[in-house]
């Protein structure tokens, strides 16, 4: 049983946009034990929307069509995938009686071309849109004695991803054997690619059964772990085992076993600890603190921030002595400890953490180049304090960054 | 001339990773006046990729294959595409020795699989590939009486990128009909998408040669303007004068005629003036500081931020009044104004932002739901203050606010 997932737009095939709502697709459908072939762009012209819909009725069980349902011109879903299947398309009239209802309760006339979206391919189930005014059709035949299902959804990620968790996924749920699957990710921010490649190779590939896929972005490695059994127990079982073998390996550079991120896990721990953390930043411009807050609840254990990028302010809000500003320079081992350390003691928080360094593209010099950061973790048993030269452009080296810092206050926290 | 990308690797179909090569491929290639009709995506299945290297070989006349190029048993582009094409792989006895010296440089025994690299479709140029060790490909031919070519690039977004701005785009650009295309790009943050377009719908629809595409995105509507003519002097007079019709409608609600970010116009615009900022934000937990010191240079007029999450710290760091917290409620109009003109008090700042609310999921009453924002901008003049409701989740309310605080900042500069 495979899918196929075929977004259509002709935004989509500009530089600007891009289909996302296939990831959340694929996941639900991988629950299902349905895994995905192929996908598709295409954009709103009906030739070539139709032989792109000819080809994925032919080789793929589940086909997802996203988009084009709307009432304009453009919007030429229903006609291509009628086309390509032969079959007809016929206004439904409690449809056309459901949108002058909605029209009318607007009070606004409905303009002629919207009862387009009240024509439903022959054969087809209707799903009414909860978010938006263009349904959605369902189709269930066969191909060559294999099952086919076929799914028309609306384009806009909220109407798509309500549709299809309201009401596709348990159709398709009734129909697919029942697979059993279990999933877990573990990540990894203090190692490369390639050393956690080279130091859990040979502990997963003993496990024939279970997927394991390494996928690395800037300053962090996942691991995906997917395994398919005959029961659910089972998957999970065997999931959780290999798990447990790689985060053995891999100690405590592991620091999320099912997903979680950086700034979620340290919120874990911190709220474990009863304890509460504040920041000074300076390279980081707030990315730190953006990065803390941004997960619900932070404000039980977050006190604040400060973002001290002139020396000023430095000495302002966090008390750095400008002799020492003077001396070693803002970026400087020093002035790290006595950002994380003093505004730590200002705000009275459990840890306290200070960043400086130069993200570039100016301000780098032979001494001290553009990527060159220090961090500093202060608690009520001393500090820890680094001196890290990463690569890549601004946005990276403030990434990576940020990054650090959370995981040496990880650490400091188990 | 149409192209058509190819996206080839298992890590595509996962919920986990997504292909963004074809967005700068796409970009390259609209330059060239060639437009993209189909997107694919494909695992590392011989058969699968063959059958779509079949498809796109008959209907396109640019193609490009990214990915599977590698040494591994997984790495199928070369067999699959010289299959469809009904050609034959040789390996290129240069490329093998180039392979040795690599493997020998690093003192490694070069595994057997690496020869796989070397192994050319007949009649294919080899490009070379600075970043990595799997050489691209470039074959070209004809179909049917029109130009086909095909080009086979590496995956690793910096390996293809570099090839292609390297190489196959002067390749290209050398093999069609000269282009002349100009783009412009309007940004504005004040209005909705279906505001936006009501207003300036009357006048784009008069210029039928300038392609006008609205996208949305929460708090922002981008218009893309994209003319061909016969010279780029005509391409960019059209699109310069449909952009400045768009301006003088929408009026200072555009904030960018060029597609720059938000943050960058208003660096311009404190940089023009030579006026600086500070911002004190809470329910943004930095996003506002990070947001403005993401742009290289800020620190030009960049001073510092607080994150004031607690009361306490609103005291501290922003000496709001711990009596107006009591009385008004630290989510206030009373207490934006206090963040923005004390704040910048302290620093000495030109302009002064003040920035809370509740951005959820908890902490939301009746009279104080979970979206409530108050933003305040100060300066020597005066202070501006705003009340909010935004919708959406906590991401969403802390993006919201975000962009109406740099856009107030914005509007106070003009």
């Amino acid at each position: 049983m495979i899918a196929e997932i075929v977004a259509i737009g002709s935004e989509l095939l500009t530089p600007f946009r891009q289909d996302t709502n296939s990831l959340y697709l694929t996941e639900r459908l991988n629950e299902l034990g349905i895994e995905v072939a192929f996908k598709d762009v295409v954009g709103d012209s009906r030739s070539n929307l139709t032989a792109v819909a000819h080809i994925a009725l032919q080789r793929s069980n589940v086909i997802i069509f996203m988009g084009g349902l709307g009432p304009t011109e453009d919007d030429l879903t229903r006609e291509a995938v009628a086309e390509a299947l032969g079959l007809r398309l016929k206004r439904n009239p409690d449809m056309v009686a459901e949108l002058y209802k909605r029209f009318a309760a607007r009070r606004v006339t409905m303009p002629e071309n919207n009862m387009r979206q009240a024509d439903v391919i022959a054969g087809a189930e209707v799903l009414p849109n909860a978010n938006g005014s263009a349904p959605g059709q369902f189709i269930e035949g066969a191909q060559d004695g294999s099952p086919r299902y076929i799914f028309l959804l609306p384009g806009p990620p909220h109407e798509l991803k309500a549709m299809w968790h309201d009401q596709c996924h348990q159709m398709l749920r009734d129909r697919v054997p029942r697979a059993y699957i279990a999933t877990r990710e573990l990540r990894i921010t203090s190692l490369g690619e390639s050393t956690v490649d080279a130091r859990v190779a040979p502990i997963y590939t003993k496990y024939k059964h279970i997927d394991t896929t390494i996928l690395a972005k800037p300053g962090e490695v996942s691991l995906h772990l997917k395994c398919r059994a005959k029961s659910m127990e089972e998957a999970q079982a065997a999931v959780d085992q290999l798990a447990a073998e790689l985060e053995d390996e891999l100690d405590d550079a592991v620091y999320s076993s099912n997903g979680e991120s950086l700034e979620q896990i340290v919120g874990y721990y911190l709220q474990m600890r009863s304890a509460t953390i504040s920041v000074a930043e300076s390279c980081t411009g707030g990315l730190l603190a953006q990065r803390l807050t941004n997960v619900s609840g932070s404000s039980r254990y977050f006190l604040g921030g400060a973002v001290v990028y002139s020396n000023h302010l430095k000495t302002l809000l966090a008390d750095v002595p400008p002799l020492m500003i003077e001396e070693h320079g803002a970026v400087s081992r020093q002035v790290a400890v006595a950002l994380a350390e003093n505004f730590r003691e200002i705000t009275g928080s459990t840890i306290g953490v200070g960043v400086t360094g130069i993200a570039g593209p100016g301000g780098g010099s032979e001494d001290k180049p553009v990527g060159l950061v220090y961090i500093a973790v202060a608690d009520e048993l001393g500090t820890d304090v680094v001196e890290r030269r990463f690569p890549g452009d601004r946005e990276r080296i403030r990434w990576w960054s940020s990054q650090v810092a959370l995981d040496m206050v990880r650490k400091k926290l188990i």
